[in-house]
């Protein structure tokens, strides 16, 4: 009979015991877990926090009671795992209830310690209004610092996916929120102009944000903390919420002498060991390579986390039979109205890897524009420039950018390309999409940059440009141009471009572009097959060099 | 200068226009169109009837004037190409406005001229209330007699996919609706017990229908039409939709003397070439080897359409390149508050074709049950019972349906295996989806029936099989249970079963249930692992079985 033991009872810990249990009915399996809960919604607590969820038994998925009635699992809680002895194969506990410690063997140990909030040493960190959020504890304890002090001033601090849906929740329940990020950008997995479609959107909500500043000091105030920034500016607050990232907890792993891997995760294989063949990690806590660049990465997602953890059960009971392959970061998040996906690389991480990429923004319809309700819909992805191998997707809109992300994860994940996107074939009716896809539009347009059927200029080259070597045509209408044109553009529309043809230098850099991109790619096919040779036309058109220049 | 005709002038002769113009800007290119519209959105009508769509013109989405502006294009609507003679490469068009007839010569023909809808020979179908729809004219028809007589009651003959949304939009206009279908269900594209699920919102929304029944006559009465069906039956009704159904246009091409596919479609090779090499034909007149069955088979889908248009002007221009892969037909219908997607070949379909193949049912809920808001889901799929190749998908439920549909669709038509949708790295935050995305779970119960973790049973099996040889276990809660339960079933709740063994015969089939398939697998495999040798779990629970035999 084996005996497995689990440190870390939620998603990758409870996961895998589950599993564990339906794979070996006979086994012992014990889960550790040095909090009071297990299975619990880590991703749902922003929303418990905003009452959007509002029974707080909901979060918690299983009870150790439930737990060992249905799987027959020794679960105990408040039970912490302190030293791992590696020669003797056991572990020594530290029982939090009673205050004692004891010891357990074990056949194979697992561990899934997950992560734990950065708090670094900024004077007046330690104040009772300042929270992290990380389990139902931390939220247990925001409620209750709400319902007494009812704040009425939140400021976050760091702007990524938890930040920002703290943010929202904190918004939901009536409070003035600001948030503070060390960055020039909220949601670090998006490009520069991505992320700016959401700052205006965060302008529009009335929240508060101040970019490219840190904090330097939590000043207590008698009834408010008084936050100094780096820049000299004081933001007040009632209370405010740490989100500016996680460490993996690898305590435990390190000081048993378990390799790490160089960006700090627990370094595993494939089958998810780490150096010692008898000890096996998974979640937050471990690294593997990065499927494009190779490199260690954590991947800080409960999805990952949930497959691994099969993974790892099934090769517990069978053997070594199926491999983990990693993790490309497929990530959503509600930012009010707004829905933010990103799968794969970004521009800036391929640019600071050194791999040469193209990358191309379209706007499109959620679906055809002729049924109502459609939303506006931004893709950006990246690729390389000969092969269309997909690096990575960046998808901001309202309705539907769960399903383009996935779609371009799937593929992206298969190793797949640019190519494979044109051919998907997804379903269509009027309320769900378009008889082409933005996503096979996405694909397309991909392919008309590798093919060298258009080339195309970015938001940031164009601002960078001379403009005395341009030619800056807009193709829009009169009455788009007139409502506002980049500086110097001259206004030929689209459709009375064939008979223009002479009012255009053939000397010069011919820079196109419409409303999104659509119309300049016709524009700079009719030029270039008239024998102007140096055209191309601005990805996602005026409105992404708006968005992101404004 | 190369001299491109084209025949029809929407989904697929528009966008290949309009693709070949961008290719090449110096082509001669007309498009012949025997109505009075192109470029419109036929899969817009039935909303445009149902004033879902108000304004009529969205749904022409080019004009012929747009065309000629945007793309040089020129376009000659009542135009009808009647004859081809392949010899001296011209064609013979009767010119509809003014009542002559006048050549073309060619140098590639492209024939993209649709489908038309099937209307059998039975007596009195030619009154005036009784419409097919197909184009803007049709629908045109249908409004003016809608404001015209108010009609009460409506019957749809056909319950398709067109049917359903036509039945849905009249509905939506008040009328009182009637659908006659010859099948045993609505919604070929499904098995039976899926279908049922539809079925049963039909009747929740009032929508009478009745199935097994064909029409011998329309009857014209002084203000209505008897509509009498093959079982005896009568049906009033003011007005009446037919949609059983189309058939490709293929007298052009068949009295060409180009061959035709056995399945009566326009055969065409990987460049969408017809037999005759000038010749190529794309959309619902085309047929395509279906890449699971290999057998000719048209799509009848604006999708592939489009995407085939694409691929077709590629070819013309730069040389046969590209290959078109064929269509699983991906396909999508809203039908009330319902989803209903489907992708490759269903059940039936795999029986008739003497493919061995698995199939399995499950439930799942859109996102996570802790966020508000979440909706049933149910996903069947089809596979390979050794390797796992994905065969087919059908997906019913009211939110992300589209995205689960695509999903498997990319996976299935890339070849892919039930192994793929374990792994799919879906984008989770608790507003989309859950830590296992449904479509993981329909990987993950797959894996688990192919590598024999458990033994399944389907809803038609459990009823013809015979009762004395069974043990059937419900091992749902006592609450549960006596809310209704199989015939004989004997319940022992899951959490309970470890300590009730010997209540359960060793002699017998166990056939295990529960609600939606999750416990009796869990029950299953204890079961399974304390010595129980012949155990097996109904496909999709006592749900899936009220649905299918209610
Ligand atoms: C607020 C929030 C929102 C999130 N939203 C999303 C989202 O929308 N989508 C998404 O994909 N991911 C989201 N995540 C991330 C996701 O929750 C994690 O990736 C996932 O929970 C990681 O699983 P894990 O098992 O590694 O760690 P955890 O789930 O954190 O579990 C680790 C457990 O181990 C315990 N532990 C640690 N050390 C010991 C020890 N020595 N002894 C005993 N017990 C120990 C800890 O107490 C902890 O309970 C969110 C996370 C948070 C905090
Ligand atoms: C009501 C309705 C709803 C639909 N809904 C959906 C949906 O939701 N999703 C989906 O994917 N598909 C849907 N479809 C199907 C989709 O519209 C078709 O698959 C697609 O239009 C096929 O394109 P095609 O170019 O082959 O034919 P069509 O788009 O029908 O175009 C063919 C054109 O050729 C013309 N023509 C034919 N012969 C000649 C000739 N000899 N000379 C000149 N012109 C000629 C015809 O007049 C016609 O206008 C729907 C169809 C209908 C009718
Ligand atoms: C609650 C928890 C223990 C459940 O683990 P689990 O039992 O593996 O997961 P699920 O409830 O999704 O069930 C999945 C199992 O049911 C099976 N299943 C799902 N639907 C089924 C159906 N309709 N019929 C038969 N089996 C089904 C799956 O095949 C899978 O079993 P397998 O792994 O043996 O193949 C675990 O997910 C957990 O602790 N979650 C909370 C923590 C967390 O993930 N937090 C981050 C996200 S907020
Ligand atoms: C209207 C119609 C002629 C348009 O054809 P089209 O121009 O090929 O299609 P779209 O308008 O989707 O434009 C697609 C083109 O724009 C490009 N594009 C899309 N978004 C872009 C962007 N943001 N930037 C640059 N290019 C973009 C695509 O790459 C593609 O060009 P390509 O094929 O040369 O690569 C044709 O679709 C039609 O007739 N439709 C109605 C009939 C029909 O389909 N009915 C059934 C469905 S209801």
């Amino acid at each position: 009979m084996a005996k497995f033991l689990i440190v870390g009872g939620v998603a990758g810990g409870a996961t895998t015991a589950a599993r564990l249990r339906r794979m070996d009915e006979s086994a012992e399996i014990i889960m550790f877990e040095r909090g009071e809960h297990i299975s619990y919604a880590n991703c749902g607590l922003p929303y418990y926090v905003g009452d959007v969820i509002t029974e707080r038994e909901n979060l918690l998925l299983q009870t150790p009671e439930s737990f060992k009635k249905r799987l027959n699992v020794d679960v105990r809680i408040k039970n912490e795992v302190v030293r791992i002895d590696r020669e003797n194969k056991l572990v020594e506990i530290n029982d939090l209830i009673n205050n004692t410690s004891y010891t357990e063997t074990f056949d194979k140990l697992i561990v899934s310690p997950g992560a734990e909030p950065i708090k670094p040493p900024i004077p007046g960190i330690k104040d009772q209004a300042i929270f992290t959020v990380r389990n139902v504890h931390d939220t247990d304890k925001i409620k209750t610092y709400i319902n007494e002090n009812k704040p009425k001033k939140a400021v976050v601090v760091g702007a990524g996916f938890i930040g920002l849906e703290m943010a929202e929740n904190l918004h939901h329940l009536g409070m003035m929120v600001t948030i503070i990020e060390m960055a020039e950008q909220v949601m670090t997995p998006l490009d520069y102009e991505m992320a700016a479609v959401v700052h205006q959107h965060l302008k529009v909500k009335n929240v508060e944000f101040y970019l490219n500043d840190g904090v330097s000091q939590f000043k207590r105030e008698t009834d408010h903390l008084e936050i100094q920034l780096q820049s000299g500016r004081k933001v007040d607050a009632d209370m405010v919420i740490l989100s500016i990232g996680v460490k993996p907890e690898t305590k435990l792993i390190k000081d048993a002498g378990i390799e790490l891997a160089p960006n700090g995760g627990i370094k595993v294989n494939e089958y998810l060991q780490t150096s010692d063949p008898n000890i096996y990690a998974l979640g937050d806590a471990m690294a593997f390579p990065h499927p494009i660049t190779g490199k260690y990465t954590n991947a800080y997602l409960a999805g990952p986390a949930n497959k691994q953890a099969r993974i790892l059960a099934n090769n517990l009971v069978l053997g070594h039979k199926q491999t983990y392959k990693g993790a490309i970061a497929t990530a959503i998040a509600k930012v009010f109205d707004l829905t933010i996906g990103s799968t794969g690389l970004a521009e800036k991480v391929l640019k600071k890897e050194g791999i040469s990429y193209v990358s191309n923004i379209i706007h499109s319809g959620s679906h055809s524009g002729y049924y109502p309700g459609a939303m506006p819909t931004t893709i950006k992805i990246t690729f390389d420039p000969k092969t269309g191998k997909l690096y990575g997707a960046q998808i901001i809109g309202y309705l539907g950018v769960d399903k383009r992300i996935d779609l371009i994860a799937t593929v992206l994940q298969k190793g797949g390309t640019i190519y494979d996107l044109q051919e998907i074939e997804h379903a269509y009716a009027p309320p769900y999409s378009s008889a082409k896809d933005p996503v096979n539009q996405a694909g397309f347009t991909a392919g008309n940059i590798i093919e060298g059927l258009v080339n195309i200029i970015h938001w940031d080259e164009l601002l960078q440009s001379h403009a005395a070597s341009n030619f800056i045509l807009d193709v829009r209408t009169p009455e788009e141009f007139e409502l506002g044109q980049i500086e110097d553009a001259v206004n030929i529309e689209l459709d009375e471009i064939r008979n223009h043809l002479d009012e255009i230098p053939r000397d010069k850099k011919i820079i196109i572009y419409c409303g999104v991109g659509l119309r300049g790619y016709f524009a700079a096919r009719i030029l270039m097959q008239k024998g102007f040779t140096d055209v191309c036309n601005l990805s996602g058109g005026y409105k992404t060099y708006e968005h992101a220049t404004c």
